[in-house]
C-alpha cells in the first residue's frame, strides 16, 4: 500500500499489510509473552514502561519528524509527542492507585462473602485513526499494558510512519517489544484482527465500527467503540461574545477540524447574532494556512484525500441549498500538492443540508440562530454521543440549558470538551480487565437447600 | 401462538404476538410517559414501586398459580415469588444509596473541573428466559424503573402466563402501568423490540443473542447480554466428600438443572474418585420427580420440549461414545403428558462428547477424574463466561486452584455461584443510566490555545 504525503501529495512511503498467517503468528507470540507479563508485579510493569519512555525520549526528534510527515502539521505534533512522553508517568501513578486499592463489593445476601479480582484480557487489538495518530495509538495501550495485557495496534493506513520510531524504541527492550506490537494494513487487517484478539478497542467512524461489530458478533468477543458524534456550541443572549467566538473558533479549527471532538456548528441567540457573526468572521479571517512554511499559521493540510472530497461535497450541497459563505472558500485549496480548508463560516443554513447531518471533521462552522433554547433541544443534529459547549453570562443559566440537551459531554463557557481528548482517567483501566468474583466460606448448606 | 403446559402436555393457553404497528405505538406511549417519570423525585418512584408491591402482595396466590402452570414446579415458584416481593424493598434502599451519593471524578488535567450526572435511557427492552420466568422479568426491571427508565418486558413464549397477573396488578396504579409494559411474542418480536428500544437487556442463549446483536449493530444501540456458560465443580483430594456431593448435586439438579448457573460437570481427584462417586450416586438416587403430586419430590418437568430432545440427544451421543450411566436413565421419562429428567451421573466421559461442549441445562452430571489441577485449567469446557465451584480441605488450597482457572465466578466449598442468581447488586443501576460529564468554569483560555 502506497501512502501519500499530505503536504506534497506524493506517494513517498509504503506499508506492507501482513498476511493472515503472519498476523496469526504475531498474536500467538503475544499471547505466550502475556502469560509471563501478567504474572510480573505492577512495579515491574511500571519500570518497564518507564524504561521505554526513556528510550523514546532519546528518539523524540525522529518521532516528531515522522509524525509531522504523517499529518502535515507541526504544532499539533509537538503537543502529541509531549503528551505521550508525559502520559507514561501519569498512567503509572494512576495504576498504583487503581491496583493497590482492592474493590469491595457487599452482597445483599448476608451469607455471601465476596472477593473481587481482576484478570487482564490476553491480547487487546487497537484500531486507531489518523486525526491524532500518536495520541490514539497510545491512549489505550499504556493502561492496557500496565493492566497486564499484550497489545497490538493497527494505526490508520494514512498515517503509519510514526510507528516505525515506536518499534525502533523497543530494540533494546525485549520485555516491552514482546508484549507490544504495531502492524500495518487496511480494512481487511482490521477484520482479521477482530477475529483473533480477545477484545478490540476501536476509535473512528461509525461505518467501520459496524464492520467490526459484524465480525465480533460471531465470537461474542467484546468490542469497545469510541465513535464520533456531532458537537455543537450554544451561545445564549447573555454570553461574552469575545470569549465565545475565540473559544468556538479554536474548537472548530484546531488540527484543521480533524478531531472527533471538534465543534461542527453554532447556535446563537437571535438578539446577539450580528455582533457574534462579525467577531467570528473577523477572527476566522485572521487564521492562516501552515503553507508554505509549516512553522507559521494555524491551519494544516487535510490528511485524508477522501476527506477533501467530502468537504467539497458538503460545501457544494450547502451552497446549492442556499447557504451563504461569510468567511472561507467554496472548496478546499490545492497548495503545493496538499489540500487546505479555510475556517469557513456559513449562514442561511437549513436542516436539509448534509453539513448538519454528517460529521465533517473540518473547520466548517454553520451559524444558526435561535430564540428559545427549547428549539435547539429538538434538532436532529443532537444525539447522546455528541457534546455541546454552552456559553452564557452565568453558570446557573448555562446549567439550565445543559439540563435540556441530551448529550454525553457538556462544557460551560469553554470548549474543554474538545480538550477532554488528552484526559488520563483512572476508569480506563476497567476496559482491559475482566472481573472475577470469588465467594468464600459461605453457609448455603444452612439454608437446607442442598440435597 | 399456543402454549404447552409442561405437566400435562396440553396446549391450554394462547398468546397473541403484537403487530409491528402495535408494538411501535406501545413504545411511543412509554417514551412519552417516561418524560414525566424521569422528572419525578426518587422518593416518588420509590413510593410508586412500593404501592405496586402492595397490590401484587394481594394477588400473590394468583401469581403463584400462574407461574406454577408456566413452569410445572412449585417449590422454585414459591422462591421466585418471595424473591420478587422482598426485592422491591431492597432495591429501593439501594437506590437511595446509589442516587444520593453523587459520583466524583477527578481529572488529571488540573484546570478541568468536572461534574458527573446520570441520564436514564428512555425505553429499555428486556427479553427474558423460561428458566426462572418471574425472577428474570423483574431483576432488571425494578432498578431500571427506579433509575427513571420506562421498561417493556418480553418473557419467554414458553412461560407467559404469570405476566397476566403482573399486568392486572397495574389496574389501579396507572403511574406504574404507564411506564412498565409486558408483551408477548417470539423471535420476530424480539428483533422488532431491539430496533425500537434505546437499550436491550437480554438473558438467554448465545444464538438468540447473535440475532439481537445483528439488529442492534445497525442502530449502534447498546445491548446488555447475560449469556450462559459452562459451570463446573472441582473436588480436590482433601475435600469433605459429604459436603461436596450434597452441594454439587443441588447445584446440578435444582430447578431440574434449568438454570444458567447450574453445575454441568464435576472434576474429581483420582484418589477420592470411588468414594465421591458412590456418595453422589447414592444421593442422586434418593431424589424424586414431583409427579404425580407437585408438592412432593424435587425434580420438576422439563419446561421446553426442545430441551427434552436436546437432553435425549446428548445422552445418546455420550452413550454411543462409551459413557456409562451410574444413576439416572438413558433418556427423559414421559409421565402424564410431561417429560422429566432424572439426576443422571455419567462416567467414562471423554472430551469428544457433546455433553461437555454444549450447555445442557439439565441434571446431567458427568464425573471426570484428574490427578493434577493443571490438567483442568487446560480443558475446553472452561471459558471466562462460566463459573467453577471448588471443594478442598482448606481455603488456601482452594484459592490456589481458583488462581489457575480462568472463569468469571468462583465459589469455595459451596455452590454459591448457583445462588448468586438472586443477587441484588447496586452496580446494576449503571446499566440503565448514561453518564453525562459537565466541565464547568475551566480556564482553557489561559493555555493560549484559543484563536
Amino acid at each position: 500500500m502506497n501512502v501519500k504525503n499530505p503536504r506534497t501529495g506524493e506517494f513517498d512511503y509504503e506499508i506492507f499489510p501482513l498476511s493472515n498467517e503472519e498476523l496469526k503468528n504475531i498474536i500467538i507470540d503475544l499471547r505466550e509473552a502475556q502469560g509471563e507479563w501478567k504474572n510480573q508485579t505492577l512495579q515491574f510493569r511500571i519500570d518497564t514502561l518507564k524504561a521505554w519512555q526513556k528510550a523514546l525520549e532519546e528518539q523524540k526528534e525522529s518521532l516528531i519528524e515522522a509524525l509531522t510527515i504523517d499529518t502535515g502539521r507541526k504544532l499539533e505534533t509537538l503537543i502529541e509527542v509531549d503528551f505521550l512522553l508525559n502520559s507514561v508517568d501519569e498512567w503509572c501513578d494512576l495504576a498504583k492507585v487503581f491496583f493497590e486499592n482492592p474493590v469491595k463489593e457487599v452482597s445483599t445476601i448476608p451469607s455471601l462473602n465476596k472477593e473481587i479480582q481482576f484478570v487482564p484480557y490476553q491480547v487487546i487489538g487497537m484500531v486507531t485513526p489518523s486525526t491524532f495518530p500518536l495520541f490514539y495509538a497510545i491512549l489505550d495501550a499504556i493502561p492496557a499494558l500496565l493492566s497486564g495485557c499484550a497489545v497490538i495496534v493497527k494505526p490508520s493506513e494514512l498515517t503509519p510512519r510514526f510507528t516505525e520510531v515506536l518499534v525502533n524504541s523497543f530494540t533494546e527492550l525485549p520485555q516491552i517489544g514482546d508484549i507490544f506490537s504495531f502492524i500495518n494494513g487496511g480494512a481487511e487487517t482490521v477484520l482479521e484482527l477482530t477475529k483473533l484478539c480477545d477484545k478490540i478497542c476501536f476509535t473512528g467512524a461509525n461505518n467501520s465500527a459496524k464492520d467490526i461489530l459484524r465480525v465480533a458478533n460471531e465470537s461474542l468477543n467484546p468490542v469497545d467503540l469510541e465513535l464520533g458524534g456531532k458537537n455543537i456550541a450554544i451561545v445564549s443572549e447573555t454570553a461574552e461574545i469575545e470569549r465565545a467566538t475565540s473559544a468556538i473558533l479554536w474548537g472548530s479549527a484546531f488540527n484543521a477540524g480533524q478531531s472527533c471532538n471538534s465543534i461542527e456548528s453554532v447556535y446563537v441567540h437571535r438578539n446577539i447574532y450580528h455582533q457574534f457573526l462579525s467577531r467570528l468572521v473577523g477572527k476566522a479571517n485572521l487564521l492562516e494556512f501552515t503553507f508554505p512554511n509549516i512553522e507559521n499559521g494555524q491551519i494544516g493540510p487535510v490528511i485524508s484525500e477522501k476527506q477533501v472530497e467530502k468537504i467539497n461535497e458538503l460545501l457544494a450541497d450547502a451552497i446549492n441549498k442556499g447557504a451563504v459563505i461569510k468567511a472561507g472558500n467554496r472548496e478546499c485549496e490545492a497548495l503545493g500538492g496538499g489540500y487546505y480548508c479555510r475556517p469557513t463560516v456559513l449562514i442561511n443554513v437549513t436542516p436539509s443540508m448534509k453539513l448538519l447531518k454528517e460529521e465533517h471533521l473540518a473547520p466548517l462552522l454553520p451559524v444558526i440562530t435561535f430564540f428559545n433554547v427549547d428549539e435547539i433541544a429538538q434538532i436532529n443534529e443532537i444525539n447522546f454521543e455528541g457534546s455541546v459547549a454552552i456559553f452564557a453570562g452565568g453558570e446557573q443559566e448555562a446549567l439550565q440549558i445543559a439540563e435540556k440537551i441530551n448529550v454525553q459531554r457538556v462544557s460551560i463557557n469553554d470548549v474543554a470538551i474538545s480538550a477532554l481528548l488528552p484526559e488520563i482517567n483512572i476508569e480506563r483501566f476497567n476496559k482491559f480487565l475482566k472481573k472475577k468474583t470469588l465467594l468464600i466460606n459461605n453457609q448455603l448448606e444452612k439454608s437446607n437447600w442442598w440435597y
